[in-house]
């Protein structure tokens, strides 16, 4: 019998968050005004976001203390296992070693609660009744629905239309954990009314149902916004996941040699590979890959620049690496990774050569994740299944100059909800996309002059 | 911080089942020859069941030592967390302290496995190639789907036609697992052409599922078939569920006064509460309660008589609570509780004093698998929102008499493939069905004389 699961006990969760931040080679430049193109200050980000959150935002401190009722909830579902993938070693045939660290636990079924719980525990805190989000494949979404439910918060949620529709199930449980759930682009804001003027058909976006949500947020007094990538804070709240897997290593008497997330903001990728990075500031020889779908390649053909977050314009401007604001990714099933920007703090770290970004199809990951299932048991999302694709091409790379290498993969959640995406699969209809360089180009063209 | 999750090491695991029939008052009334009305032997069974299980079947030794290529699969997901349910408790106001077991973190998200892995490892030490079974709410399905893929065996699935329309993504989650599954009652069996002849809109039931994978298995040399409840050794393979339990709860410092439990075929039910068995022989002072739903009342409103197994009358006759092997329920939401019988060492001692029954609508199931998720945060199966039913009523009690009594609840499985279920239930579109007693009467008129 195998010990396949390390374990920690609850005694061993980590009690702080990891601030990458405070090892940062360059410090992060700074969001800035689109009107002015000056550094915006914190009332600036005050009407939507608690204060607690904004001092997170821009703090250079190392260790930031978990809050006791936030850690209460996590415990619901925290520590997770990191299992050590025998099953798929064995079937790859390589000397590598791999290991998954499983998020799928938590109630949602994915890593967005570590931050959902945090972000509503702080609005709480200061007072604020109600939050609104945007969600994609419907992970962020659920995640907040059940955060808000278990601080006793209203949540209402913009869900990008295409993932609405390939997804209703995802809508149904944040419906069981009370929140209200409308497909955007909506006609309740004046964002999703006027993107609807000019596309009645429109399938939404990211960019377009963060307009929304923001836009509600900022013109309702007891309501604020809540963000489930990109923003400094966000990442923060996950770090809590590699820093887990650190104790988990160390427990395995191993270690990280190469580190790898999907990235749609860039969270949960992030979460994973920060508590690592002061290893690697200190020469450790640790390779931490991004993977987005070819068909959103924010990380591998965007620019590295600063441009508004959502689609119509309403955020500060952020530097990141970015297809266009108003960039809309084809329809593909990993809804959580169709963002035409990236996290700030991620990108930076790319952009300085610290980490690498790839892109896969769609079919190669479905293709990884099948074979995951048949090994492991576990179904993968669509999303997290980018990852397990490129931990299997490194893990066959190993297998040919028969290196032994430790491979560390984020499982970011489960793909419960996303069965008819394998039916799809399975059936050969999934496409893959390709995206033209002129159209890329074309988007790019219209990002703000700084 | 609290410590709501008790947790075994993988050390700890019980490394024997269980078998209640070494401890029973009586010994149980053996399965007849339907043209005999006399004990069948061994010989009988050996076309669709490998000797080991047969064996199994029959065995009286208290502990049967798991094999250790079992145990090692089932570490994939085992030893599962019992949890106390703090924030139930307290939205409940309730002294009682409730615990549930949360077998739903198998891959396929329910107890299932627990024997269909076991059910798997023995067919093919005996060298089979292939199994087929049926399933209701498509958790057995999928359990055996996964099971035969990490052990390398193809299967078949004949799944209620009810449950393959309400519950298509069970079905691809069997085809992610690499199982064929036919909606039933099919044009593949005489069994299932039989019933078409009669009602080709039938919706099917259990009773149908199971002649029709029955009949391809006793037909085919390198088939045979597996059952996810009902017989002695698929209750002895879910004993590990209560060891376990009996073991986390000497680690609370606590007891069970109640143990509760959801019973279709009755394995989950037996599992969890078999194990306690011996204490409640030795005079402790437990109570056993197994929930049924009302639409299917096979406990509370059948009788304790020989009957067929299935619908065609192709299995020996069992001694167990029926409503008549051709009765067949309405489509409520728990498919998986949708069986004319149930399992004859339950209803064995049920029939002699030992165990109780209750019915539940299932609008109160689900009002009170709402309650669960919203303080909990997972979201049960309607299944086993029928055991938290009870085991909310049974916290109410203690409120009124503040009684400070355990409870603990077989968490069966989750509720992420039963989303529409919830839908059904938000809308308020759920119905209850109090099934007519001069229908149970007409169709008890049809068992066979003994």
């Amino acid at each position: 019998m195998s010990g396949k699961k390390i374990l920690l006990t609850e005694a061993e969760v980590p009690q702080k968050w990891y601030n990458v931040q405070a090892d940062m080679p360059k410090p992060l430049d700074p969001p800035l005004n689109p009107a002015t193109k000056q550094p915006i200050g914190p009332e600036a980000l005050a009407p939507i976001f608690p204060m607690a959150l904004i001092e997170q935002e821009v703090s250079t401190e190392r260790w930031i203390a978990i809050p006791e009722e936030v850690m209460d909830i996590l415990m619901i579902w925290r520590p997770t296992p990191l299992v050590r993938a025998e099953r798929l070693e064995k079937a790859l045939g390589t000397p590598a070693r791999i290991y998954y660290k499983n998020e799928s636990v938590s109630p949602p079924g994915s890593h967005k609660p570590n931050t959902a719980v945090a972000q509503a525990y702080y609005n709480k805190k200061q007072g604020l009744k109600r939050l609104t989000t945007e969600t994609g494949a419907g992970q962020w979404g659920s995640a907040l629905s059940f955060a808000c439910q278990m601080l006793g918060l209203e949540c209402t949620v913009y869900m990008v239309k295409v993932s609405y529709q390939q997804k209703p199930y995802r809508r149904s449980m944040m419906h069981t954990y009370g929140a209200e759930v409308f497909p955007s682009p909506t006609d309740r804001t004046n964002a999703g009314r006027g993107i609807l003027a000019k596309d009645p058909e429109c399938l939404g976006s990211l960019g377009i149902a963060i307009s929304e949500a923001v836009e509600e947020a900022a013109t309702r007094a007891d309501t604020n916004y809540s963000l489930g990538s990109v923003l400094n804070h966000v990442l923060l709240h996950q770090t809590i996941v590699g820093l887990e897997t650190k104790k988990q290593l160390e427990k395995a008497n191993d270690k990280a040699d190469i580190v790898i997330g999907c990235v749609g903001g860039g969270s949960n990728f992030a979460g994973m590979a920060f508590p690592f990075f002061p290893d690697k500031l200190a020469g450790k020889d640790i390779r931490f890959i991004g993977v987005e779908p070819c068909a959103c390649p924010t990380l591998t053909r965007g620019v590295y620049a600063y441009d508004f977050g959502d689609t119509a314009q309403m955020t500060p401007l952020l530097k990141m690496h970015t297809l266009g604001h108003d960039f809309i990714p084809p329809g593909i099933h990993a809804g959580g990774l169709r963002y035409h920007g990236g996290a700030p703090l991620l990108c930076a770290l790319i952009n300085q050569g610290f980490i690498e970004a790839q892109a896969v199809h769609q079919t190669a990951a479905f293709k990884s994740a099948l074979q995951f299932a048949r090994t492991e048991g576990i179904i993968p999302a669509p999303e997290t299944s980018h990852a397990i694709c490129v931990g299997i091409q490194e893990a066959l790379k190993c297998k040919e100059t028969g290196e032994a290498k430790s491979i560390v993969i984020m499982f970011s959640g489960h793909g419960y909800f996303d069965m008819g995406s394998y039916d799809a699969y399975l059936a050969g209809k999934l496409q893959d996309y390709e995206y033209p360089a002129e159209l890329i180009a074309e988007s790019l063209k219209k990002l703000p002059q700084v």
